[in-house]
């Protein structure tokens, strides 16, 4: 992860390992990690970095300070999201939502540890990860009609999928604060803990994915989750998951999956994300 | 409202308004509300009439005297079904399934105050409303397979994404009566209360989704959780997400959600849902 | 049922009848029920059987001994997983997706009884099965990560629509085994009952889609919920229902269904779903 490793303290985005797992901390702790284009490009970069770096099993996403992230940045005032266009009738990219579709795209589990007040742009970014694990003082805020704009970062797909759609809708037509035991009621996320206990609970539970787990299984079965939730019928994963028992089938992970099981030992599983991941869809 | 003022006692459907709620109640108490075609087509006028109104907010459809509604009017005896169509050939649409996607369509939120037993398409009907209060003594029956016919009104499309699939399949395939708390168990309504404030109620919830909210902004948060609910993709929500934060961030409600908010007072929103509607679809 | 009756006490799958209910045996106890090619193909064949067959109401489907299920038969050793193809570039169909989609494509309600431990295909085959009653010793493992492959039986579709997204990410992707009471908390099983009454408890939920309830409206609601789960927009559920309830009202269980509940007495249905199921998609 040489990019990593360059970043320094005052950079939107910072990046450290922990074994096999990355963690990358948004660091505007001063502004209680409000929201840029920049820490926007910087969290695609990094995940561009894991992606492909097979060390790497799985990401961490955690915030600096007492909030994980308080939305967009609004140091612009009132023309904040007046948004500039290339040419006339161009609709320029969603800057959440290029975020929330790089992790979409992950091959490597997405873990975030809610550190703190989450809003706007700073809930919905962090939904297409696999887990999220909240700190007890977490609270989460789907604002955006209170702001005069619309919920982003593709949330409207993400969201009820995620808590179901009566709570989506009423979370975000009303826009108000949902506390942590109530976004854990919900299903938003996994698992509440105390502050000082966020980071090491969401590398604890990211390890669960990595632990005697097949890299490239891996990869493929968050493609599938995460695609066929959007597919017309279940012949479309028929399709998908014909192809990946037959490519899987040959490569050297599935004899040692079940050699490893029949001798009652820990699989070593040695296919490469980076060089080895077969194409599904 | 001028439609909905000329309404009468002997209308299948009667309006009302308080403050900035557009209250719709069944008329047939007789008949236990039974539905008709004419009610169908009223109900439609009526969410005509309150998208139209920018001074309506929100609606709020309720039932008058003991029950909701008791289903399709089976007065027509062994023919009720029977329906009649045009041409030869041609299948005439489900009139349940008009209102389903009448509401489906409204820019204004809508709360259903379902005051007592609701069966048939008495409860499909109000599948794509945004919230269901519900009165204790209220039951929901999905009782088509026990009719000879088949579950209408669009249900089939709705109630998975309201309470699941294994749920909706034992509902609509046994058809036996779902108890209030059975129903708010799982997710088919938000709350159970006495028979006597389940209107109140309905309207304070509706006020929820209204205080310190942009209209506009309302009307695009419904379209995008209801609309990409059945999106292939999270691509599609970026498409229409960045429209809808392109066009939202240059009108006056962006301008003021974000003034307000940093002047720590409550935002004033003008922007108006009949004349400035973007469309992001 | 003349093939059923044709089967032996060394088939992969043996058949009986408890009056309307078919129960479909898995029967290779002395290898935990391994799933075999020829348990898939025994399986399909058995409903084509109850499909055809206007007796029989609803399938149970259980195992023998121990387990419900290892999953996929490991005897092949390392090369288990290495399919044959037919010609070069062709990808064979998943053998576990093949009983996954016949029992999506059931005319009659599909009951599982889970009588013990499930693995694998063993568990991701059940998924399209409309209720899952286990045992309380029962264990579910969505292990493929863990053996090098990937979820497999269209799980990908499925799983996420029963259990949602959050819990069907974290079961797949760490590959850890789930408790009968973890899996009923998360929808996957509807009850959990002692492993002597597992079967008996699966007939009587099978019992309560079929008592009082018309065979073809039973078919055609099963089609519509399963079906219209994946549908892009409820105008699509809309062109289905209004066929649905077109075709129907016009035949003699509409007529029965509406006499019998003014009478009130019991129905008696006679549409048949051999002969009389119309075409509604």
């Amino acid at each position: 992860m040489t990019a990593i490793a360059e970043t320094t303290d005052t950079a939107p985005v910072v990046c450290h390992r922990d074994n096999e797992i990355a963690v990358i901390t948004l660091n505007r702790p001063q502004r209680l990690n409000a929201f840029t284009a920049e820490m926007g490009s910087a969290i695609r970069a990094a995940l561009d970095d894991t992606d492909a770096d097979d060390s790497v099993r799985a990401v961490v996403i955690t915030g600096s300070g007492r909030a994980f992230c308080a939305g967009a940045d609004l140091s612009g005032g009132s023309s904040t999201f007046e948004l500039r266009t290339g040419a006339p009738g161009e609709v320029p990219r969603d800057g959440g939502g290029m975020v929330s579709l790089r992790i979409f795209e992950s091959l490597k589990p997405v873990v975030v540890a809610v550190n703190g007040p989450s809003a706007g742009v700073g809930v919905t970014m962090t939904l297409p990860a696999d887990l999220r694990i909240a700190s007890d003082d977490a609270r989460f805020g789907f604002v955006f009609v209170r702001r005069g704009i619309v919920p982003e970062a593709c949330s409207s797909w993400f969201l009820p999928r995620l808590v179901g759609l009566p709570t989506a809708l009423r979370w975000t037509m009303g826009g108000q604060m949902v506390s942590a035991a109530e976004a854990f009621e919900h299903g938003l996320v996994q698992k509440v803990v105390p502050k000082d206990q966020v980071l090491a609970e969401a590398i604890a539970a990211a390890r669960e994915l990595t632990d005697g787990t097949a890299p490239v299984s891996v990869a493929l079965t968050r493609q599938l989750m995460w695609r066929m939730g959007g597919a017309d019928s279940p012949y479309a994963a028929h399709a998908a998951d014909s192809k990946g028992i037959f490519y899987r089938g040959t490569m050297d992970d599935a004899a040692e999956g079940v050699t490893s099981f029949l001798e009652k030992r820990d699989p070593e599983f040695t296919d490469s994300v980076s060089t080895d991941l077969p194409r599904i869809f």
